[in-house]
């Protein structure tokens, strides 16, 4: 049986959003950030980052958090969301690491600076809003010869992407300047797993 | 054959460090960033974000960016550095993320402000100094138990941090109050594979 572990935010959307386009039976838990629920001693034995989404599975005894390594483990428990062709797969894994490493990360601080921050510091606002319009132009550009991030096929790549780019509509990061980049958000937004994985955990404030 | 592309970095040392202890043969391509060698059409080709390190497998056609991808594929392609046990390999890939979207991306940050920006921000300072040192007392108590990050195995999830904490400690992150994690430093260090890995391509400077 598989546990997640979650709050509605951009890095549990992926994992709800592959959840529900693998049709997998889970146990949902809904974990309050703004309660405080991820610095409780029972969420920190499973993740001491005391972050979520965190997946176990009873079946394998698997622990698992960083939302990039729940959709690797979902993708290989199943064999979809990923390429079987190898060099289509390791497309899709350069592209997951891509939102994993960078946009994901970079967008966060954006978040953090734009919005949360005391009070508005010019040059680390100019600084995230630099680094992320470089990455949107480096999507927007691949996806000017391709429907999905992998090239043909829909995978856990696109999955990371629309978790944080949904976000980034949310806050009004603007990108619709970028076309492909745009139409490959509305394709993405139109599937019904994705449209139900952004409303888990409910109430979903998309915060 | 392997052919890398890199410049001496700390996600480049990843991927110098791991070719090494596979033994692997392959061709070093320095990438001289200083110079500006990232932003040539043919480089750019390779990795439109351009960021070293890239690996391209003539063998297979594969053409990686993203020192996570390219570390989970040479793992692959060997059968080596990640453990053979599934609950163990999937501890090595959950720490391998955890450096890919949390301790790589927050110290690229920390140097950034500490080191490169216009003036110093005492805000964005304290920000990554903060959230560096929760995630070095993180470690540290993981590795008070197990001698490398997946457990009894030394994995791509120690590569992966070391290349990031050899630069911590060259420019004087300190982070000699963790314990255990300094041990794990001087141990994975101490490899020969590590000290060869730390000085491709030539001149290192570390920077």
């Amino acid at each position: 049986m598989l546990h997640l572990y979650t709050d509605s935010s951009p890095n549990g959307f992926k994992v709800t959003i592959a959840l529900e386009e693998l049709s997998l039976p889970y146990s949902l838990h809904h974990v309050r950030i703004d309660e405080g629920d991820h610095q409780q001693p029972d969420f920190l034995a499973l993740n001491p980052h005391g972050r979520i989404p965190v997946l176990t599975d009873s079946d394998t005894g698997v622990v698992l958090f960083e939302s990039a390594a729940i959709l690797l483990y979902l993708s290989e428990r199943t064999g979809k969301l990923l390429p079987q062709n190898a060099r289509a797969r390791w497309e899709a894994i350069k592209w997951l690491q891509f939102h994993a490493s960078s946009v994901g990360p970079l967008l966060g601080q954006r978040v953090y600076f734009e919005l949360f921050a005391n009070a508005p510091i010019a040059e680390a606002i100019d600084r995230y809003r630099n680094l992320t319009q470089e990455m949107f132009a480096v999507l927007d550009r691949l996806l000017a010869n391709r429907p999905y991030l992998a090239g043909e096929d829909y995978s856990i790549a696109d999955i990371a992407h629309f978790g944080w780019m949904h976000i980034a509509q949310i806050v009004h990061f603007d990108f619709s300047q970028y076309r492909h980049l745009s139409e490959w958000y509305a394709r993405i937004g139109a599937r019904a797993a994705v449209q139900k994985g952004i409303t888990l955990p409910a109430p979903a404030t998309g915060a």
